[in-house]
């Protein structure tokens, strides 16, 4: 009976914070309700007064629309807007939940987890959530097995998760919950609002199979509960059941009515949007609810989820102490673990980076990485990752380190994800924003960052700093023709806000292409490396100059200002420099600039950036062997733009780069093309 | 024994490919060349000197890197190149054999349909193969519903898909074999080349689901051929199984062993690379094939393979005699169904669009594309479409014309996809490029174009002309936040080579996107489309001006030049014209200039474009709410790029604008900044 005034709190203050914001997703919210109560109110073990609180349950709304939930919940079970020293708590007050969908609130849209404490990641693309819960739940395994010993375990916590239609049709979610399975993460627990409707209708429209015979072929437990509305205790003996696996993940069908006591119940109109007056009073009523004002909660109310609150400072408590016996008894480990938990990167780590000279054999940038990530994996204890399937094409195995598997090597660093591009993505986010300290890297061809790219936007949205090492990087990887020759790719990734998009020319700006994604943990990288072989040291590069985006990497002007400017990355650097090298044999004063990072070099003062690019030389050309869009920007108006603006073909890569004017003899006659003309600071 | 030496003779070819070309992906080839020679010489309806005969069964080989068989197969089948008139067949002749990979060959690494005829689709990217073919069957079964009489079926064939355990752990694949399912494509097979091996090792490394009960719970007749390479007894009769389906698609997993033959054989190390020495001598001496010369073809291998041809040429008069008969009898709908086979497009279908003016209700341009569809559907018998479970959010609902649904209404035109954007985009260009004239549409937000990006990339790859209709178009779609609010977007589509990028104003824009994206019915087209409303006609846009990308919507300069451009897309463009209405009244020579589709203005003659933005005229300021990347070459060195550099805000949809400075106010602003300044023709 508490329980049930409790969800009907609840109900009420969805209505509410619809009706008074005009905005919003009430069905899912209204149809979840006991749902999520009962999960703040009896399971997830957290501690609002410290959200952050390490060894807490993990919980993920992937139907991010139904994030109403969440904020009521959040805000019934004490995650409160408060300032405790230097630590601020940005919870869920009243006042929010007034303010849904409200610029500069922190009940937004879609969760946040950048704007509310509580929410772990940010979801809404659906099926995302998912992925990232699939994430979290391998950190914990991971870092489970490696720290927790037989007489105490300091790594121990659940991960939930809540998915609808939308996120069971998508296909990330698919390929997350077969590796989930695969892995073994008993610790999982998927929760499927099984409410029939989707956006345009019944389900039924458009997804007709069986949906717990398939998460059952996948390899996980998998339990229905009907009388979600009536009671809970199906619901309880799942969770139990859960709790019971020590192999399965499990997946628990809860079948529910969407917009719960609306007149719109059971239909997809009760998705989104407020409600008619009417209504509003009718489902008042139905809960006896006449008379009180709006956002009214029962004291009672609060005291019930205050016992889970206590409950949870009780647990974070008995962690510490647990903490210090393992500190006194495994100090070694402890070291680490706490290193771990303050993000993982030990004083002086950059120096383990190797440097290249110019007499160090050739290699594709993708080998110069191999060496960087083997060299970063001893002193980066965080450091965990693998490829989509390209795990030897992409060199990305951390040798001597072991694969991730359970339950042969849980504390294996190599992730295994086979050819599921779009789920590693969405894995990798939760395993950066699990807050253990885990840098995960993820691999595969550009070409295939198609694949993942909405999880590597919320890689960016999110804050979570994982590393895309995407190889064969242009048309240059020859052979496989132009369905794996990235073209657009590199300025697509680029437009997206706050990611860091290097393309290294060769082994040192390779290691700083490293040095900087590692020293940014709050923002993704994407590295962008060759199949085919160049310079393991171009004279003139650094992995400082990475640093800054761009700087120069030869000049012969002396104190004189160039005749021209050739501007590239990666592979097309060094076809710059046997340009410009032939060029000053006739005497011309050519600077070669690299461009490694643009967001970097477009974050320098003016002054560098024209000291690298002095507006007065308006002799430019840009060599890159990808789309031209975007390179306009540091050519001027004047200069030339050399891209590729077709697909790419298959051939052999010196072949195919010709085809496209990627040789020296090329650059060489447009830089002197341009060299001939007259200026003309005219926009042409 | 006839059937085992031609299987011999085909993996020869095989080997000689890999040897002499130095290159390619022969594992595959191996290990499925019993399976490959009997669909070419058993299975497949198809006419080798009329590849694109209406009326043949559709193969893809989803497996894009096993190309190497199909390119003997279709060379063994008698797709030769020859010229017929005017008719030129790409085929596959033993000296394309032995340029595997080479540029301009007729077999680049992974199989492309506009090189190569017999090749229905481009594959490749992994997973897309099995949409494409969930298409292509979707296509078949809809034209039977629609053509087809009791007496007389004009459409009538088969889909047949080879998938590898690449497909098959892809989500793509995942999202497309459910629809298969619930759409009961029962004349689909797919037939999955199950060896154990993925690049990276066993395939058990990161796949262990029960893939058979996976498609068992989809909803699939599913079988397992365990004896393919000893007989091919449990093949057949699983394809008979299939035949007799009414229901269900089916799915036969064929147990193989990659690299069949070679020293690597059943190991990933046999799924790309040549072979030594040794291991292509033990390979020869294995078939009895020692002193052959490289690519030597037993005659009676050529003879055995023409039995299939003849037939094939045979079935092809049947069905012209079919046809004939259906003329005859069915005037009507013969014309209609002729209609189709010449790309659906009658003359005069652009006059259907509608036209708008300044007197109509303001609506949102998704509410203008709405209007198009619907009075488009009656004058394209082929356009079928829909949306990934947004048709009310995207307005691409057909009218009156029903949902494609089996059995209940096959002829139906609206296709629910369900949350399943890469699958819908997959399948879209499998309509597209079925040849029945079929003229499919995909719907989501903008947003969401992320999770179909290489399936969008492959439309324009493999010239399918698939239209994209991506509403929720910017910041500017409000309250969803920033998870739903496209930044980067059109910059990442506007890269992507051929592709059209359409952001219309207003409705006039908005018919005129659609006329041209139907008339290039080689390319595909992105209509991005605002969810705000904006007027239904600004003064001096229009549906021709849209044709060549870019052109003065107003100007008050008479017979001088400007002082000022204003260049904008969708619905930012009346911000410019409200802002260029307030510096006129202030004296000032002003033109705002729509910049509707980049790559059909760029396309245009120089005079055009320096008479649209005159190369004197510096002052310019660009006004998009997206990315600024890619617009320097619009507004040249001195002028400014009103963009979003962030990520959006959930808020109200003015007050999110405001946040980024999309207001009349920030652009007079603006504007007036630049005005004061001197003229400055250096590089900013």
């Amino acid at each position: 009976m508490v329980d049930k005034r409790c969800v009907d709190n609840l109900r009420m203050l969805i209505v509410d914070s619809v009706q008074e914001s005009k905005a919003g997703h009430p069905g899912m919210a209204l149809g979840m309700s006991e749902i999520g109560y009962f999960l703040y109110r009896h399971v997830l073990r957290h501690n609002p007064v410290n959200p952050s609180w390490f060894n807490r349950d993990r919980f993920v709304l992937s139907a991010g629309h139904g994030c109403l939930l969440q904020y009521v919940c959040l805000h019934l079970a004490g995650f409160h807007s408060v300032q405790r020293g230097y630590k601020v708590i940005n919870g869920i007050q009243i006042e929010d939940l007034k303010r849904l969908c409200k610029l500069g609130s922190r009940t937004p849209g879609h969760p946040e987890n950048t704007l509310t404490d509580g929410i772990e990641v940010t979801t809404g693309p659906l099926g995302q959530g998912v992925a990232n819960a699939v994430g979290l739940a391998l950190a914990e395994a991971h870092l489970a097995a490696r720290f927790n010993k037989p007489d105490v375990a300091i790594v121990d916590h659940r991960t939930y998760c809540i998915m609808g239609d939308g996120c069971a049709m998508e296909g990330i979610s698919h390929e997350a919950a077969s590796l989930a399975a695969h892995w073994k993460l008993n610790k999982l627990t998927l929760i499927y609002d099984d409410n029939n409707n989707t956006i345009d209708g019944p389900t039924d429209l458009a997804f007709t199979e069986d949906i717990s015979l398939r998460f059952e072929a996948l390899g996980w437990n998998t339990i229905t509960v009907d009388d979600t509305h009536s009671n809970m205790r199906s619901f309880k003996s799942a969770l139990l059941s859960a709790y019971k696996e020590t192999q399965r993940p499990t997946f628990i069908r809860v079948k529910t009515r969407i917009g719960k006591l609306s007149k719109k119940e059971g239909t997809s109109k009760a998705h989104h949007g407020i409600f008619d007056e009417d209504d509003e009073k009718q489902m008042k009523q139905k809960v006896k609810w006449d008379g009180r004002e709006p956002f009214y909660v029962i004291p009672m109310v609060y005291r019930e989820m205050q016992v889970q609150a206590d409950n949870g400072e009780e647990l974070e408590r008995e962690w510490y102490s647990k903490l210090y016996h393992y500190q006194s008894k495994y100090p070694q480990e402890a070291v680490e673990f706490k290193c771990l938990l303050n993000g993982g990167m030990l004083p002086g780590w950059e120096s383990a980076l190797p440097t290249w000279s110019t007499s160090d054999p050739l290699d594709a940038t993708r080998g110069y990485s191999e060496s960087c990530l083997n060299h970063l994996a001893k002193v980066l204890p965080g450091l965990i990752g693998g490829s989509a399937d390209l795990a030897s094409s992409n060199k990305v195995y951390l040798h001597g380190y072991g694969d991730f598997q359970q339950p042969a090597s849980p504390w294996g660093r190599n992730i295994r994800y086979g050819v599921r591009e779009h789920a590693m993505a969405g894995i990798s986010n939760g395993i950066a924003l699990h807050g253990g300290g885990l840098i995960p890297f993820a691999a595969t061809f550009l070409t295939f960052s198609d694949y993942m790219k909405n999880s590597i936007r919320l890689s960016a949205l999110s804050h979570a700093g994982v590393i895309y090492i995407f190889t064969h990087d242009s048309i240059g990887l020859g052979e496989d023709g132009p369905t794996h020759q990235p073209v657009e790719h590199l300025v697509g990734l680029r437009a997206i806000p706050r990611l860091l998009v290097f393309r290294p020319a060769d082994g040192n700006e390779t290691a700083g292409a490293y040095k900087v994604a590692l020293a940014n943990r709050d923002v993704p990288s994407v590295i962008a490396l060759s199949r085919q072989k160049v310079a393991a040291h171009v004279e003139g590069t650094s992995a400082d100059g990475v640093e800054r985006g761009g700087y120069t990497v030869s000049d012969n002007s002396g104190t004189n200002l160039p005749e021209l400017i050739l501007i590239s990355t990666g592979s097309e650097l060094c076809l710059c420099e046997d340009s410009a090298r032939v060029l000053r044999k006739e005497g011309r004063r050519v600077r070669v600039v690299s461009l490694v990072c643009w967001r970097l070099f477009d974050k320098q003062v003016a002054e560098y950036k024209e000291q690298v690019l002095p507006p007065s030389v308006s002799k430019r050309v840009s060599v890159e062997a990808g789309s031209p869009i975007g390179w306009r920007e540091y050519v001027g108006p004047e200069g030339v733009v050399l891209g590729v603006e077709e697909f790419g073909a298959s051939g052999a890569y010196l072949d195919t780069f010709k085809k496209y004017g990627f040789t020296e003899e090329n650059v060489t006659r447009i830089a002197k093309r341009l060299l001939s003309q007259h200026n003309n600071s005219s926009i042409s």
